[in-house]
């Protein structure tokens, strides 16, 4: 496919999407409502798109080839100009997005599909009164997009059906693994699951259960395994000799039992945030987390290399 | 360390246990109450041992090396003598657990630890009346634990915390990631976890927002990707420039949001089964399963090895 992708915003997460939509042959044109971010965010990115060449992350190409692709544009009208996909970045804050979504979707092309990063503001809050409201939608990336396939396709109640199958194309054209909402809610999929997990951990840490290392353990060196190649529904079809009817059948007497011990929230800005905090520092003090960040993007590089790599020889 | 492993119970887990003891340089003796089951057992490890040698997962050993320190014993009693560690694997039943533990906890040595493999039952069920009762604990490996590390340690109210120190001590050296557990609870840590977040994959998919393979896309290209070297709460303090705190404070609001909006249960073995089932077989036929579980050992088997060699060289 490939085409022309705007960037709305230069950010560290526009900056994420247009290495994603380059690195896939995307022409990229950058706009940022500072005028000086754009060229700030060039010089990041040659030094992502470096990491991601040693990594062997550019499907071969050079950075320069891929960085060739993308420049900045003076004005918003500019960047919209020509552009199949407008992937709009600006901070989380409805009446910002209302105003810059009335200001940008008119001066799209008419076939032109206009998606917002926000992980947290369902679509129909800032297009409802859109003429080109059928077109937009959310895509909610889990960052940073060029390392973590997963996208989030979100429609608002009036996004047509034929947008969101144009938006499956395009986002499998660059890469990304969509996952196909058929309609918005509140804090979308990957939200809720990790909210659901992550509600469950506190209360674990909070009732004295066992600490927040252990959660830790619990899941990376128990569950996320299976989990990062074949994700929990595979896991658990895979866990009975019958398939996913048979482990129903075996369990959910259990999971019954643990659902209605589970109806209680902990506040996570209680006590058991000094906890978990200490735990935390305990082993990364806040000084040292932006090189724990480095390390975690060098491990999810390593990550992802070794996943194709199996995948090519193993299956997926 | 090393010592003596009497492993209790001769099929799939108990296999799994006796290959974990045996790589990591312990004697292994093996009994079931078939006396067939053993002999059994050392082919199907012979096999298992090959897969582990040819994808680097035995320090460097060979098959034979390992293999040779694993032995059947005609009884209980013989197994149990000079035993450092009991791993008891029989079926996950209240009654047959009682009257083995009843018969084994007496046979053992003044200082052997005493586990038992169960997922579902808390080790008060079947300890309470023994006079070896604070030597004993559930250690719940996440099958299988000769690729999986995490083991969890769950105390019954009487163990003793000199038996839990030592039973950490013991998986530490056997190469499995120790969960320790302060209290029993029913499904422990893992499996609450794994509920907690099933539920809400079953509501979703119930409730029509995405189909079972989004959220086996979110999870295994997603959310998975970072949990499966760093754990939930690592994550999320990485995820916010001043750590956990930090986290917690910007994002608290959404997942209060999201916790009200989950307190429905939706019954696993309703209408979504057939939805799940269907997507599920759609993948995978039935008749395919036990190759699909094949290939789902060798990518563990490969992860792990990814894990290990990542580790080494980026660090943990």
């Amino acid at each position: 496919m490939t085409g022309t992708a705007a960037i709305i915003g230069a950010g560290l997460i526009g900056r994420s999407w247009a290495i994603a939509f380059a690195r896939a042959g995307w022409t990229v044109k950058l706009w940022d409502s500072d005028p000086r971010a754009p060229e700030r965010a060039q010089a990041t990115m040659a030094e992502l798109l470096d990491d991601l060449a040693d990594n062997d992350l550019l499907d071969g190409q050079t950075r320069q080839a891929v960085q060739e692709r993308i420049a900045a544009s003076d004005t918003l009208a500019k960047a919209l100009e020509g552009a199949d996909w407008v992937q709009e970045n600006a901070p989380e804050n409805v009446a910002i997005k209302q105003a810059l979504w009335a200001e940008m979707a008119p001066l799209a092309g008419l076939s032109t599909i206009l998606a917002s990063s926000t992980s947290a503001i369902v679509p129909s809050q800032f297009t409802e009164g859109l003429s080109e409201r059928e077109r937009c939608l959310t895509a909610h990336p889990i960052n940073p997009p060029y390392l973590v396939p997963a996208v989030e396709l979100v429609p608002a109640p009036w996004t047509s059906r034929e947008t969101m199958s144009r938006a499956e194309a395009v986002m499998h054209d660059i890469g990304q693994v969509p996952i196909m909402l058929r309609q918005e809610i509140d804090g979308f999929v990957v939200n809720r699951l990790q909210g659901a997990l992550l509600d469950e951990a506190f209360r674990l840490v909070s009732d004295g259960i066992c600490g927040a290392d252990d959660v830790d353990a619990a899941i990376r060196d128990g569950l996320a395994l299976r989990w990062s190649f074949m994700g929990p529904f595979e896991t658990i079809d895979l866990n009975a000799p019958d398939g996913v009817r048979d482990y129903i059948e075996r369990y959910q007497p259990l999971y019954t039992r643990l659902f209605h011990s589970m109806q209680r929230r902990v506040a996570w800005d209680g006590p058991v945030a000094d906890q978990v905090e200490g735990e935390r520092r305990a082993r990364v003090a806040k000084s040292d987390l932006a090189e724990r960040q480095r390390w975690r993007d060098r491990r999810l590089m390593a990550l992802r290399r070794h996943k194709q790599e199996a995948g090519r020889r193993l299956g997926d």
